[in-house]
């Protein structure tokens, strides 16, 4: 019955690098893109919906359905400014062929995430590669979805304590704190976490092998864990983690509940806990970044 | 097409005060209870579900379709404690006789307040007498969804700094800030709201006037105004209104944007307000609660 | 040994209002203001001490001896704006005869305070008109400090949550929020505390009587309490009160732990309790404030 | 006029670690232990003033002087559990032959701190080893102070997020965030700070090493730092550091203004920078420990 190919459900504020993972994803073989749902983040909502209709017109892949999603976080805030390549996400170039948002589903994405996640049961992947608000309100309404799902791969928050759109945070979870939390906290099938830091150290090694200059490569990371975990990943652990929600300075940022290298001590098994993931082949991700924007 | 009666869709925690509100509406021959939304508050949803059934089946109107609602707040608190009215809301009365939890629709309390907003556009009346999840997930999915409502008349909040589940904030507010914070800013509808200080007015006056111990009339104060506004409310005031959802002492209260004593400048137009309600007809209240609970 | 004469320390950061209520303190034969402390508050720390040696010089009272105080709050927070009375607390009348800040006593007023409590210990009256930083770090310094002090009247706060800097907080508490807490807390001498919301009272009583445009009367209503308790205060209620020191909405606003109207609980003899004064005779306090003002 | 040796000003909370750090300045010939400050922190103060009065007296040094300071912190809280040490912070060993708290000047820390300050302007050396409270308030009374220090050096603070009271904060500055954050922000002096992820690279290489169990070398590195910063330093950075006073998970953590790797802005000219230390030498430090510790 299963086509045996790797079932992906994406999550996307796209975004160049979202645009990135998502070829990266259609372009392999292995994998069948379920459906795309749109997020507010990197810019508005309806800027999303409209590159990721381009992104699929110009891949000739229309046939997949795009779900319209969540345009404030879960507690009402809105995004206050474009934070990234230009006021529509995609670098503001003029595209008089794009697609019409009518193009994108009717349904919403939050009923269409539980929709397929009941249909696909124990097969889909969750693809979360934006802030978190569209999977946090389908917990909401649909408490069981986390064992609905195969795995989460989510791209977001910090575990070294350095932020990039503030000093503590990093811009998912900032743009919607508490529904990282909820993310964290009550989606029960196994998630794996990309955080900045270790987005960083792959910046840093891509700046010098390419010469080039700054180019983010977060969501095309976690696209190549999910397509080639067991090779991409070289080291992770299993921790609890929180996001704060509130703080003067800290809204947004991650902490781990690290085990203590002093005793060891068993972790809380109460605690519900993610793989954190602290170190990657860079060859291996550089060469598939390669591959893919070719 | 109309039928000339109040339509009404009430989402409530069940409670003794939520069951004595809902019979004061199923026995107003003007008023048509479209459905019955269940929200975690004074007990967990399923007592709060199994409750509203035992209500409506004594009532004879197990026609009136239940769907069940939150099980948590929109950012994932639990009840931690069984509030009033015993652990199951109800005062722990074995009823062998209860109808069974799946009498309840199979559809989410959100999703059938989406579609009913929608169904009975500009008729609806929504009746908010618990934490306010529900209608903050169902704003989230549906931005218009005030539009659609004639009106919603709500139970919860403070303005006189006086709280009852702590010291400054009120039990509706409290156990969802964030969805109070949601509603009080997006639902877009006229929004009549009764606060704690309102009701305990009316407690007092009530204690004497019955020489009773004390009696929590909140809820139904709220279908009084319902049933016969023009006659229940004597004096309200359109202002703001904000929901601390931070804080070290200060959780859950509500802060409102009194037009200043000393100048009245005129309101920013830009913020949402509400018709706070701080003055009723006590007599005519009273006669209405003691010809309801009869 | 001593005077007989109630012995005050005048905590200010004049301000009209606190000029009036020191003048109503100079012109009372049973009183003796045994030192004036500044503090930052309604304008910068400068600007408060040279309008207390203006009002001091002006009323010939200049061997009153004057200590400078904090420039900022507990935490460091300083003034962002000027907010009343013009730009140095006093209107901005030029005044080329005004005293040099050098008349003032170089010893900080913080050492100044402890050294006069336990100087004057049993005996002293603080009366407390600005925000309550010298007394928060007095404190810090002094843990026994309360004991030494006859009583603290004390200008701040509100108890039906009234603001008047911000929706929710009162302009000394909000100016230092740390400082109020640990006053209330730690300050263990009878506390007198005037809200704003009494003061409000007043202010719209004297505006219908003088016919008068606004006309702030708080701190000269803690002096007129001072001056005649038994006769001024017509209801006080011995509570317990937080200040919230955090929050999105609420910092600097006051909380009372009312005793419940429902169960009348005796209140936890472990909390420090205060005297807030709810009610006053009007017509006494207009006319001591007519007098004073003549 | 002056000695030629470094003049030492120590805050401490001895402390086992704290103990070693003074026995360490103590031996050195070219310092001058001038002053000690007793801070609560590890334990009580009280504990803390006669832990530093045997440990004078057993290195025949009862010549130096005491100053006894903070029981609580800043805003007054209280430490509500015993942290490391024992109940007394130094093991809990009977010792009869303790001085007496009596030994200790009459002179409030804070004060002592002030007027050695203004004594030695230029020529003074703070140590801090302990929560900031003492600081933080001689601080509000002279503001100052930093200007007549030489240097302050400063165990607290994280700089990746690690803690070890907290998952996100460090003892020290948990203790007393909102007095490490005047510190880190007002004190004017060169800062050079000592955080726990330096002392964890230590512990675990020092670990290794002498084959030995945990061994806690945090105010032994600062102390290290203050007898031969040139040659124990290998890398630092001069930044800008904020403390975290609020939030649900991280009150107390530091957060730290990084220059951007991306990009490399100059750093905002108007914000107050740190030396944070980031890398040691190992074989030094461990030198120095074994010295002094023999
Ligand atoms: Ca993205
Ligand atoms: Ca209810
Ligand atoms: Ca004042
Ligand atoms: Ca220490």
């Amino acid at each position: 019955m299963s086509s045996g190919k790797k079932k992906l459900l994406i999550n996307t504020d796209a975004g160049i690098d979202d645009a990135q993972a998502i070829l990266m994803a259609l372009n392999d073989p292995d994998v069948e893109v379920v459906a795309i749902t749109t997020s507010h983040g990197n810019t508005f909502e309806h800027h999303v919906c409209r590159n990721v209709l381009r992104l699929l017109k110009m891949a000739g892949r229309l046939d997949i359905p795009v779900y319209r999603g969540a345009a404030k976080s879960l507690i009402g805030e809105s995004i206050t400014g474009i934070y990234y390549h230009g006021s529509d996400g995609f670098g503001d170039v003029s595209d008089p062929e794009a697609p019409e948002l009518t193009h994108a589903e009717s349904e919403h994405a939050v009923l269409a995430i539980i929709r397929m996640a009941k249909k696909y049961s124990g097969e889909l992947i969750l693809i979360q590669l934006a802030p978190a608000t569209n999977i946090a309100l389908a917990l909401r309404i649909d408490p069981d979805l986390g064992r609905k799902f195969k795995a989460c791969y989510m791209m977001g928050g910090n575990y070294e304590g350095k932020g990039n759109i503030t000093n503590s945070a990093e811009f998912n979870f900032h743009s919607d704190p508490e529904a990282a939390a909820v993310v964290l906290e009550e989606l029960s099938c196994p998630l794996y976490l990309v955080c900045w830091e270790l987005c960083l150290k792959h910046i840093l090694t891509w700046m010098i092998y390419k010469d080039s200059d700054h180019y983010v490569t977060a969501d095309q990371l976690v696209m190549a864990i999910v397509l080639d975990r067991e090779a991409v990943i070289k080291k992770e652990k299993l921790v609890h983690c929180d996001v704060e929600i509130s703080g003067k300075h800290s809204r947004g940022s991650m902490i781990v509940s690290w085990p203590s290298p002093l005793q060891q001590p068993p972790q809380d098994k109460q605690q519900r806990c993610i793989h954190l993931i602290l170190e990657i082949n860079h060859d291996l991700f550089s060469e598939m970044l390669l591959k893919a924007t070719d």
